[in-house]
């Protein structure tokens, strides 16, 4: 279960519980049905689909070296996300991702790493036309073609897309790919636990199972009144009624910098529209104190920061002893690495509260599916809430179209000719 | 050669010619030498060391599956900067990074890894006791002894630190290392061209003589009264004045990932003072297009955005055709996919302009050792110019030592305790 903490000394207590219950007015929206599926999808998911999902990772796991997932935006960042946070593939199969950009250098190096080993792929898009998936969905079906044949490559393709209509939908259902549903009521940022994320993650090897238990056990603690999830929308939106305009979500974890990208997605994307919205930013721990550190605790003084820690230690690495003390480490021999990672956490928050910067916890008790699948929930719950009480719609996201519609224009495609 | 163009229409060209003037005045402080000695590094450098780090990455490429770079901030991000941007490793070496966090799971990733094969380690540390790269040196330094023995490992440590002083340079005099400087007179975020920076690269396989020569011809043109660095120094400072107080930095090149970190320190070490400065943030497009976009396009006013173009085409992987045009991509059949991310590059300035985004551009004509040194210098001594033209004294960095002391506090470092 994630708990959130204000320990920053800025914001006084009757105008936060006053904030905090005007969030929790919106949370009678979710139960109306208006936030989408993905409210209820922690307990109420398509379980046959989830049983084919965990078979075709079985598939995948014994025929595959490579899953190559073909998306973008909330078609990779969720599972991208989830898969790097727990510490990366448990299985022989090794993610590769692909069609989340246009660039040559990018598609080389992937093929490149590809070689002549056995995958599979799962291309995810509702339309199947959105163009990076699609040019590269045409180029690693060719090479899969070329490979195994027409019909051992359509065994080798999964295709998450619209369950009854567009481009991908008509040529799975042609061609015979097993297929998986992008909900039609779950925008993409909040698709990750639906089977746009679940085959990527289950092919790493992690138990989907216990990541949705974690997203059910953390919605029964928000569903009635929103909880820790109303708390953060509040104090997000009280932060920038006082000018506190960029929020940084740091950790002292570098296999969360996905995390975080996800995290960009979801509240930028939903928060940044109507000319307003939090800037959403992110540092690794304590990596980017010898980056950003220096503007963090001395720079314009318009932002805040959210800590994600984890609670529990990870033992195993020792600060090893040595006869002379050259380095003036002898103070710390012998102790955990961990704690003198946590120790530099805490001094951190201290540092910067102490520099003018208003600092958010979000605890998590474990690394785990259960602790990340109620992360997620938590994320996604604080959002909806928080982009509510800012006044704006967190489902939608009309400027993604503006850069495709010129784009469209520029290579002259059919129907958008100036 | 950098170019650097403003394409967004809110700045008149009277009060940009003003902040331009102004910029240039601060030109002669690099000319007195209170700029330190980046501004001559390119002309001016040890080629007798020079020589030295070619050596020794051709003794680490004959003898070391990995070389281990152990340093935090500047002495680790500007090399992975430039090994990444230009495509990465060339040659048998690979780079491993440690010493640039204190997580165990990321220290158990590094030592996984690295696993029994052949390695060398560069430790990179002025002083030598920086807590991060110590503790990894420590823990590095003992799984060399182990395998080697302590002669043999005392030839494959390379320590890059101070000349005369301090508890690595120390060290490496005792056990004959051999050494690389640090220089006393140029901060870590500007340190990417000395020893600092060198051996990794030139270990990477990369060619360090023609990176040199790219910067120093970018020198030749803006040493004189500051160039199209004065340009860009002036036009952020006058956005700034406007209230455009966020800064992100864009290309369309995946590989440009960490150039766009090393930029972000730069930038936000340099100038995150005295509650001032510009918060440096980054996407890499068309990728982030779907999840930063819509916050780009829409959110709140108070950004601009600095594109990194590249020139020269990358050709060799086009839209392949097919039968059917299911997908809706017979309009692109046949076309490089280069010339499709250029396209959606040039969109997304047209699109993000008429959003309300002042819109900059640095175009380099290639991806080599020349464009990027040549990149390197204009970023340094824009961001020397732009400092000083804010009012602050962009080589220091007094609020990154906030949270060591708190650190060492809670520690119970020896002198440090309350």
């Amino acid at each position: 279960m994630i708990d959130f903490k204000y320990t920053g000394g800025i914001i006084n207590e009757e105008e936060y519980q006053h904030k905090i219950d005007e969030a929790r007015t919106y949370v009678a929206k979710a139960e109306q049905d208006s936030f989408g599926g993905w409210v209820n999808l922690p307990v109420d998911y398509d379980k046959e689909e989830f049983d084919r999902i965990k078979r075709a990772a079985e598939k995948i796991n014994s025929d595959s070296d490579y899953l190559v997932c073909i998306g973008i935006g909330g078609s990779y960042l969720g599972h991208k996300a989830v898969i790097e946070a727990l510490g990366g593939e448990r299985k022989r199969t090794k993610i590769l991702y692909a069609g989340n950009c246009l660039s040559v250098r990018s598609m080389k190096k992937v093929l490149d790493e590809l070689g002549d080993a056995d995958f599979s792929i799962n291309v995810i898009s509702k339309s199947g036309t959105t163009t990076e998936p699609a040019v590269a969905f045409r180029i690693f079906k060719q090479k899969l073609i070329e490979k195994y044949g027409e019909e051992e490559a359509a065994k080798r393709i999964y295709a998450t897309t619209d369950a009854n209509k567009g481009a991908l939908h008509d040529e799975a259902v042609a061609k015979g790919y097993e297929s998986f549903v992008v909900p039609d009521n779950i925008g993409g940022r909040y698709s990750v636990l639906t089977g746009v994320g679940l085959l990527a993650i289950a092919s790493a090897g992690i138990d989907i199972d216990a990541l949705m238990d974690g997203a059910a056990e953390e919605r029964a603690s928000l569903i009635s009144d929103g909880g820790k999830a109303a708390e953060y929308a509040a104090m997000r939106n009280l932060l920038l009624e006082k000018d506190y305009n960029i929020e940084i979500l740091a950790n002292f974890e570098p296999q969360f910098m996905y995390l975080n990208e996800w995290w960009k997605q979801l509240f930028g994307e939903s928060e940044g529209k109507d000319h307003k919205g939090i800037f959403p930013a992110s540092v690794v721990d304590s990596t980017d104190l010898h980056s950003m550190g220096q503007y963090i605790q001395q720079g314009r003084r318009n932002l805040f920061e959210t800590f994600v820690e984890v609670r529990e230690d990870c033992p195993g690495i020792t600060v090893p002893t040595l006869e002379e003390d050259l380095d003036g480490l002898k103070y710390l021999e012998g102790r955990e690495l961990d704690y003198i990672n946590k120790t530099a956490n805490a001094a951190t928050r201290e540092a910067h509260t102490a520099g003018g910067v208003p600092v958010l916890e979000i605890v998590m008790p474990t690394i785990d599916e259960r602790s990340l699948g109620a992360l997620i929930y938590f994320f996604e719950m604080s959002c909806a809430l928080s982009g509510f009480t800012l006044g704006v719609n967190p489902f939608d996201q009309p400027g993604v179209e503006a850069y495709k519609t010129r784009m469209f224009e520029l290579l002259g495609k059919p129907g958008y000719e100036k």
